[in-house]
């Protein structure tokens, strides 16, 4: 059976697109080396036809199909089980601008596009999109879509889900419902769209989608500011959105000990100002204006913090290269950081914006209790209230100490996210690593509509299970099947 | 059987708030009077758990429950049925703001507040709830939100979903999912939230939800200006886009025929510059700096575009009364007018902003061809493109010689839009005045789509029956009983 399914992926999709053996390994382990699963074959559908044609020669085997993008995501969400009865479907042939319209603002392209050439075409056509995360050289925007990504420009332009118009998709059955409308109002019906996008490829597999796009800004300017609490840093965020109103495109905070780890490990990024303060936020103005204008408004703002003891200190740049330091800082001195520490216990949490200071302090509180000496290596967006809350080995400690209470790390960070009205996934998605986390999260009632949806859209099972919702069988509500049943 | 759950709600509820009779005929006909249903009874519970209790009492009965807000759609979304069947469930006593955040920039409201209340009680905190239409004296948020309605301000803030960060609902079968998260990220699962705004009460009600709130403008500018052909009016948004940025907050676009209606028939709203153009747009910039620096920015853009030849005419605010003069143009006067000329064939089309000419061009000269005379009278969001395309009896004719061939008007501009790429229902949604078009321009498979998710969330449909998709018997999916049928 199974034998006859790979020749007829082969004949469908040509056997060259059909890997197996060796060819398939690099499809099945996720980026940081820490899932590896098996699958029956790995395919590489062409077009939007070839991946339904693969999906309805999957469905007649009851074959399950795991899609894939770039196989970037943090959740395991693309990597198969262990089982090695399912396909992996790799989108990365997919990979054409299909067209770009500039007075609608929207490009339309193909799943398996990369990030950063989706950017390069807007860019190319006279406009900004917006979506920008760390791994965008290599992630597509199709599994960007499929986690509703986030990144560093939520505060102006929102998550993944927002800068969409349109969908194509692949549903279970292996037929192609093309949504692909590039309408910023059409009210006819069910939010299809909404509900695909951040399903990670468990109800449907996005082939295809119509993207927003931004005029660029004329001017940006960044700034590294020093706060002398948390709450200096959340006031100010207040002061900042209301001051430049949506050209705040950024506000990424730092805590000293994120900044304590770039200056021990990485000296060639030196910070712009002394470190010694508790927080640190790298924030950014895009000026629809100009340079002079940007400069202005920037310095007023600040300026009028500064003098009434808001901010610390601040380091402003002053040129493109100052400013792509900054931003170095935050990104790869921090990453890089991080590893030359030694692996830490990371989190994606986030909090209503008015209770980060709370939270904060009844984390690091809780921590210390159950973990003594553990140190949060706080980050993130604050602007959008989400938090990596990485927690790093106890000085004198190893990594292998923080590593081996790893599920109680988790468990205190979580817990107290949902105690202050949180998430436990703010950008990255469940996956299998977050799944059995979310019963101890969400409500009964929740999980029940996740699971009626999932039965609906996907009957068999067959997209992507084990992800997102465990592998429970679905159990039939009491009302969906209207026949009484026989009695025993 | 009726009778026991009449008597089972007013236990429930309180016996003065289960209204039959003359008491109830203020509920069963829709605001233009053209829509008039019957109904077992109205109830108005007090708070959430009373919805809930009623919802399973009608379940236990097997009653229809049709919700309903302010009752003010436009597609009979809030109306029952003529069969008598059904209980509607008004949410006017849930009309608490339960909690504002300012630094959060939320606010949590019960579904039954009145729209105006809750942009109150936001400026009353010093921030701005953008949602803004016509009804907003008397719609209440819960419809907003079940009809993703748009308005005026969907260019800068966009549509209702938009502006939603948590919602609390109640189940077909009567229980409660609170998911009242105030979080600008939460990647936890699938768009429930999404999935239910939009959704017109057929997947369940909405009885709270938690809103995104603005930091207002600091100041505002406001243009009347007067274009030459369609494409200047389209070619001046993207430069507008581009100057202004996010601060464009409106620019709604207004045929010669509908400017010559207020001119005929609204005296007492005298136009600002010479009638004469084909087409005109209200502009709004919305400025987060300050009276001096939008006016600048204002006259910056409107005058390099009046120099390229772009801008044939322009009338600028020069006050707050001349830019509420201008609004009230917009919209009491053009309603006004279009009463006092007779019922037209109104429509709600979006199409991309791009086609917007094509689209005008074609429609005009389709409907000439089938009607000769008729006179289009085209107004709307044009930064949207969605454009109010509502067709008046030709001249010497009277209302109804256009009203007697209503559905071929209709076909026609729907066909056309459908034909641009476009929708029929931009912002009104679906109700039951179109319910029966969606299967002409719905793909099967997203008409499939639709109705396994109202299958799986109201498996008995009983939440507002007939609204968005039709009664046809929902059919089991083939995979959705696993079980192999009996042979015949």
């Amino acid at each position: 059976m199974t034998h006859s399914l790979i020749d007829e992926l082969r004949d469908a999709l040509g056997a060259a697109h059909v890997l197996t053996g060796t060819d398939a390994a690099g499809y099945l382990t996720d980026q940081h080396g820490r899932l590896t699963g098996r699958a029956l074959a790995v395919v590489r559908p062409a077009d939007t036809a070839e991946v339904a044609r693969a999906v309805r020669l999957c469905r007649a085997h009851r074959t399950p199909v795991v899609p894939q993008g770039g196989n970037t995501g943090l959740m395991g969400g693309a990597t198969p089980d262990a089982s090695g009865s399912a396909v992996v479907l790799s989108l990365g042939r997919l990979n054409r601008v299909r067209a770009i319209d500039t007075d609608n603002d929207t490009l339309t392209v193909e799943a398996g596009a990369v990030l950063a050439r989706v950017q390069q075409a807007a860019q190319d056509a006279g406009r900004l999109f917006p979506l920008s995360l760390g791994s965008e050289g290599s992630c597509t925007i199709g599994g960007n879509l499929s986690t509703n990504a986030g990144g560093t420009q939520v505060l102006r332009y929102g998550n993944a889900r927002e800068l969409v118009l349109g969908l194509e998709v692949v549903t279970a059955e292996g037929q192609v419902w093309d949504g692909l409308k590039g309408l910023r109002k059409d009210n006819t019906g069910y939010a299809l769209r909404d509900l695909y996008i951040g399903s990670e490829g468990t109800l449907g597999i996005i082939t295809a989608a119509t993207l927003r796009l931004y005029p660029p800004p004329r001017a940006q300017h960044t700034a590294l500011l020093a706060f002398g609490c948390i709450r200096d840093a959340v006031a100010f965020l207040s002061i900042a959105r209301e001051g430049f109103g949506p050209a705040l495109t950024a506000f990424e905070l730092l805590s000293d000990a994120a900044v304590g780890l770039i200056e021990r490990h990485v000296p060639e990024h030196p910070l712009p100002l002394p470190a010694g303060a508790p927080w640190f936020a790298l924030v950014e103005l895009s000026d629809a204006e100009g340079e002079d204008h940007a400069r202005a408004r920037f310095e007023d703002v600040l300026g009028q913090a500064f003098e009434d003891g808001l901010i610390a200190d601040a380091a402003i740049a002053e040129s493109l290269p100052q400013s792509q330091a900054l931003w170095r800082l935050r990104d790869e001195a921090l990453g890089t950081a991080q590893k030359r520490e030694g692996r830490n216990i990371k989190h994606d949490v986030s909090v209503p914006i008015s209770r980060i200071p709370d939270f904060l302090h009844a984390t690091a509180a809780a921590l210390q209790v159950r973990f003594p000496g553990v140190r949060p290596i706080v980050f993130g967006h604050l602007g959008d209230g989400n938090l990596h809350y990485n927690v790093a080995h106890a000085e004198g400690d190893t990594p292998a100490d923080v590593l081996a209470v790893e599920d109680g790390i988790h468990a205190v960070v979580h817990d107290s996210a949902h105690a202050h009205g949180g998430s436990i996934s703010a950008e990255h998605g469940i996956g299998q690593t977050k799944r059995d986390l979310l019963p101890l999260y969400k409500s009964p009632v929740e999980l029940d509509l996740m699971r009626r949806l999932k039965q609906a859209l996907d009957p068999l099972g067959l997209l992507n299970p084990g992800k997102v919702l465990g592998f429970a069988p679905l159990r039939l509500h009491e009302d969906q099947d209207a026949t009484p049943a026989t009695a025993p």
